[in-house]
């Protein structure tokens, strides 16, 4: 194979592409420079949310995209006896733009990527339904991480188009944990889309914050190459190598950045939650808050221990998830990325959170 | 390269070539839906292991393939003084078939996949003798991550056919730890089937379970594509680009799961402890027990820490081990999977604990 | 692609590469065998580092190589009350040598890599400076895991070729944590060398230990094979297929080996603690001791956790960091090795630790 075209060509590629958006891809961190975020300019506080006793919060960032805002989620749970939820997934199609002028038809549960966060408290029983529409095509299911039971649920939801199923289980262990569907394709479903956390609290209910985030990354197996306008078609080939042409947040490059659907907010002094639920299909994130920490951090989504301190980068799996708390002494952008640094430069991976209020120069000053 | 022989024709190519086991690859979750294991039926209750207080315990699933027996094990270790023990490794070339009709050439040691399990407890005294029998060409050696000395004892062991060597070492550490060849060419021989697992248990012992399994997960690395009939010979480029054909459990695709070598058995109520051992010799296992969970974890088979609790994927590194207890509280089938999905629908990776008792609908329900 | 030039013929092309060193790439374990190091000959006891409170230590193995000696680093802190400190770093590129007759031109950190450690204690305030003399090209910066600040600092530090740029920082939290350059081509800086660790030592301090050593594992991406002769030309097509050529420590094929730049010294009765920055930019690192353990392992480098306890192998994630700690209880060689093993045997990671002293045969006792 020729060598000829190497990096230097297709990153000058690249950057032209990604100068479309003017956010994407290795232009990404360089960005962050351009912001106004970081106590340069003065900004109203952001809203504390809204509490939301357990419902079943979720939603896209715009109509007609997979990307789902990642500050819609079920608030903490504050009940203390165990309840019994119903939930309803459905699996959608939707053609969504991965970046602008570049389009997946992924499949989700209920048209978001990751599908909507379920919450609650272990003791609590769940009845899932999981319906397919008949204008799809594909056998679907879902397989929860937070079931005792053959395929995870999986065996009792395969539902084929046309079809709907239903199960019921009693959540017995604490944790964050994947939900995806569990059809013999299921790496080809994962990496298009169709994953999600369920969120089991433990009784006693998690440490306090002020905020909390929910994102999902999935790397994206295309027979075309990075950037290429049109239709990105699904390569089984490239997810059989492990060679991904995208590895995202949300179905879409660098998401949560100024000049493409905004960076999440938040403010100084606050202490601001990341649920992280790494699809996959086969790639371990090295999830790192670039310019934080977590100070606190709960490996694989295992919230029935007690959490690290101090962590700065951590191996989530495939098929696993993770929760990591940040404080926010200063204003400043945090970029969320997998430290796997070519997956940010070269393959969308970033999500940026931005904090808002007064330099503390005791803790950072710049000089000239 | 061309895309047009693309993932859809691939997958249907293994897909009917799985159909011969019909439980192979990417069929083998799907199949498990057509097991009579989970509660449907009544079946007699699974005999305990007996007892064997320390003792050398190993064997295939059948004569003529490295398959090791994942419940032949040496039992849990009772004693509270220091022993000594004698430890025979031989090394043996078979042909063994990998699913029916493909066949590799493995080496192994005393002719099983992974190597039988060495089991003592902390502050004993291992024999350790390694013997090349005439017949083969290369060395061999043994690096267990149990010893204090060079190489892990590779150095006091590099065997060239026809010879034998035996050095001797004091266990001061607790630990469930990899051992596999140490020769220069490691790599090679660990894909092919050189290592195993030694288990020094803490003094005090390790918390009691009803059943213990013993599995190991390694890649292989062939010329040939996945499921090429005929021999499937080993190839050095493969490696080292670290692109797989075969990701297995003991030598063979899905080889614990109905009409290939049958389920492993395990009664509801039960606790049930898995030892992996991961051979590599490149990949991270992300392992995940499909349906159920890590109620007890230790994460690198670190048995000296307390283990963590409710963990649903943990990274096994290359060259290193995971031991994770699972509550059975239904009737189900579990499987075992490194979740990196694509090693489990297109690589072969995957082994079934038949969980056999009533069904318990408090904590599982299904509908329609 | 054909497969007639498959691994047999590389590997033999490899070892008479490696031969010239004797002692890289596969031939390094095996070359074990042929040193003196352990217990055979008798070695006057290697001296105990000097005290040097605090101080920015640095420097390479040999003028005009990059190859950071890794003896030379800070001594632990000792101090009781917050410092200030003044960090300068700058941008040097370096041709040197991979291996004997094979060369790249990296982008380091004050002419080494890693760059030196920067050690201070939680409390303290370090001012950062780098320097990026007008004879570069390209723009750098520094982005270290131990700031709350937008890119870490890489926002106040970018510095085009010719400029130089200062902010400070005050240290909150304990950790071992990476620094590297945070340009948008920061993967291909890290590759090529740019980074180093940064310990802010918690107040207490850490338990002592008799010896401390640091590395840094890096991958490096280039266009020509491994070996080949010249100079070895950066790729980023290779980069972002996440498929190095070399795997190395410090910048070089198994620096630290007899025959090489020589192994790292110490005694036996030490305890000897490893500081390992994986800079990546895109593998984890299976971090592992051939022939020893972690007594204490701190994953991701996170001292403000209890260390687990023997942990054979660690997976150290890109853009993270590792502290562990050995007993050296005999006289044997260690080999420090990402235990992905085709890394080690084909790709050139290695770093050896010659552990002198008398043989103790109640722990470690060869026949024959």
């Amino acid at each position: 194979m020729s060598d000829t075209n190497d990096f230097s060509a297709d990153r000058r590629q690249f950057v032209r592409m990604a100068g479309i958006g003017a956010v994407a891809g290795a232009g990404i961190l360089a960005s962050a420079k351009a912001s106004t975020a970081h106590g340069k300019e003065k900004h109203g506080a952001v809203p504390t949310p809204a509490a939301a006793d357990g419902s079943f919060v979720g939603g896209t960032v715009k109509e007609g995209l997979v990307v789902a805002d990642p500050t819609k989620l079920p608030a903490p749970i504050t009940y203390k006896t165990p309840r019994s939820h119903d939930v309803e997934l459905v699996v959608k199609r939707v053609k969504s733009e991965i970046l602008p002028g570049v389009t997946h038809t992924f499949m989700t549960f209920n048209g978001q990527i990751p599908g909507p966060m379920i919450r609650a408290r272990q003791g609590d029983t769940l009845r899932i339904t999981v319906t397919n529409p008949a204008e799809n095509v594909e056998s679907h299911s879902i397989d929860l991480h937070a079931v005792y039971g053959t395929g995870g649920g999986g065996e009792f939801t395969e539902v084929a188009a046309g079809e709907s199923k239903t199960f019921t289980f009693k959540a017995l262990y604490a944790g964050a944990f994947i939900y995806h569907c569990g059809v013999a394709n299921m790496d080809e479903h994962i990496s298009r889309g169709m994953f999600g956390m369920i969120v089991i609290e433990p009784e006693e209910g998690l440490p306090k914050v002020d905020r909390e985030i929910y994102l999902g990354q999935h790397e994206l197996y295309t027979k075309e190459g990075f950037g290429q306008k049109g239709e990105a078609n699904f390569s089984g080939r490239n997810m059989v190598k492990e060679d991904p042409t995208y590895v995202m947040f949300n179905g879409a490059v660098a998401p949560f950045v100024n000049g493409r659907f905004g960076t999440i907010k938040a403010n100084v002094g606050e202490t601001v939650r990341v649920f992280l639920v790494t699809g996959g299909p086969n790639k371990t994130s090295s999830f790192h808050p670039v310019g934080n920490v977590w100070s606190k951090a709960w490996p694989q989504g295992g919230l029935a221990n007690p959490p690290l301190n101090f962590i700065q980068t951590w191996p989530s799996s495939p098929g696993s998830a993770f929760v990591g708390d940040m404080h926010l002494p200063v204003p400043q952008l945090v970029t969320l990325v997998d430290h796997s640094l070519s997956r940010v430069t070269s393959k969308g991976n970033a999500a940026q959170i931005e904090v808002i209020g007064d330099p503390q120069p005791d803790i950072l000053k710049t000089e000239g």
